[in-house]
């Protein structure tokens, strides 16, 4: 096996491919935030009293709009934060890189659709089911490994 | 003090039980998807308008049983995404192998227990508080721990 | 361009750095937590019928002390754990020193400040925007050096 050296140098394809998609995804995420904003402004739905633009405008927690962006963007943080951590661990077992790979792929892809689908135009289902259970799915998978690499 | 070669290798105990109990908290996060989306099935409570199984329902966000997984599963993101992040730097602190095994151990049986007690069979408080407790003082330990580390 | 056994150790000011102002925001985060648990206890405002302290309680999710502690601490999960990720991996990319440096500071330090200015004691916006602001574009621009070194 590679020592941790080699492992975590962006010379390994694989650390390289986990590199890549743990950028993109943390640029996807951060962007929900300004989405939530647009939709709060376009809807002049405030949650806190010091953000409210007008003395006419009261705090509002249920605009559909601004709900459905922050449901996307919780969903975010329950698959792809345990994802960062796993990759990492998953990345150290010194996985086949042609499999490694296409895994991160399968999950950078299926969390940007996630969005797309979800929080940018609504796509009717299962388009964002299949989203999620394609990232669920290849991130369990290397759950599975890094726990077998560790147990035995 | 052990180089990062050796440190973040499966031939260190530390390493090999940290990299162990990340993989077991991850499935774990994960299953809280699941347990969501079954107490959604069962109570038909579901919060997008496509997700409506039927044209007779109207979309619902107070459910209770679905309010409770998802609590237990905001905790978990609460909690178990930190001790990721300073579990990791914790290993390479180079601690003593004895107590971060038990600190990890400690932590990973406590959420484990957190989660039974509040999404699975609800159990009388102090059962959740002590298992959040637990888990929130091992890995206040390796923050300090690690920022000692860092600051001398 | 170094080792990662080099980025890794406590020896190099940049990991040195970064592990410092993630003990110290894993801290401060996980004092949300006792700051929600102080402003349920003050406000009498309980989310489970488990944690009610008198039979003539009942539970209550609208407070708007205790949800503004929870609106503070969501941000910081949707904010701080991405830094976790992106920020090791902007270290092993190797870069220079003062700036990663600062980087880290001006996140640690905005976290903080938007903590206060959210949760502990109200101020008038556009400070609680600054500060959310800071913190974002110095973790978009690592992303961003994260992306470059790993496409080319």
């Amino acid at each position: 096996m590679a020592s941790p050296v080699e492992l975590l140098s962006l010379s390994n394809p694989v650390f390289k491919s986990f590199t890549f998609w743990v950028g993109v995804l943390v640029i996807k995420m951060l962007l929900m935030s300004l989405l939530t904003g647009i939709q709060r402004f376009k809807t002049k739905t405030f949650a806190n009293p010091e953000d409210l633009m007008s003395p006419k405008l009261k705090v509002k927690f249920d605009d559909p709009n601004v709900e459905r962006v922050r449901r996307a963007h919780r969903n975010d943080l329950e698959n792809i934060l345990p994802f960062f951590a796993i990759g990492l661990l998953y990345v150290l077992t010194d996985p086949t890189a042609f499999l490694a790979i296409n895994l991160f792929r399968a999950v950078g892809i299926a969390r940007i659709v996630h969005t797309l689908v979800y929080a940018v135009v609504v796509v009717p289902q299962p388009s964002r089911a299949l989203a999620f259970f394609v990232a669920l799915g290849a991130t369990v998978y290397m759950a599975l490994q890094v726990i077998a690499s560790a147990a035995f």
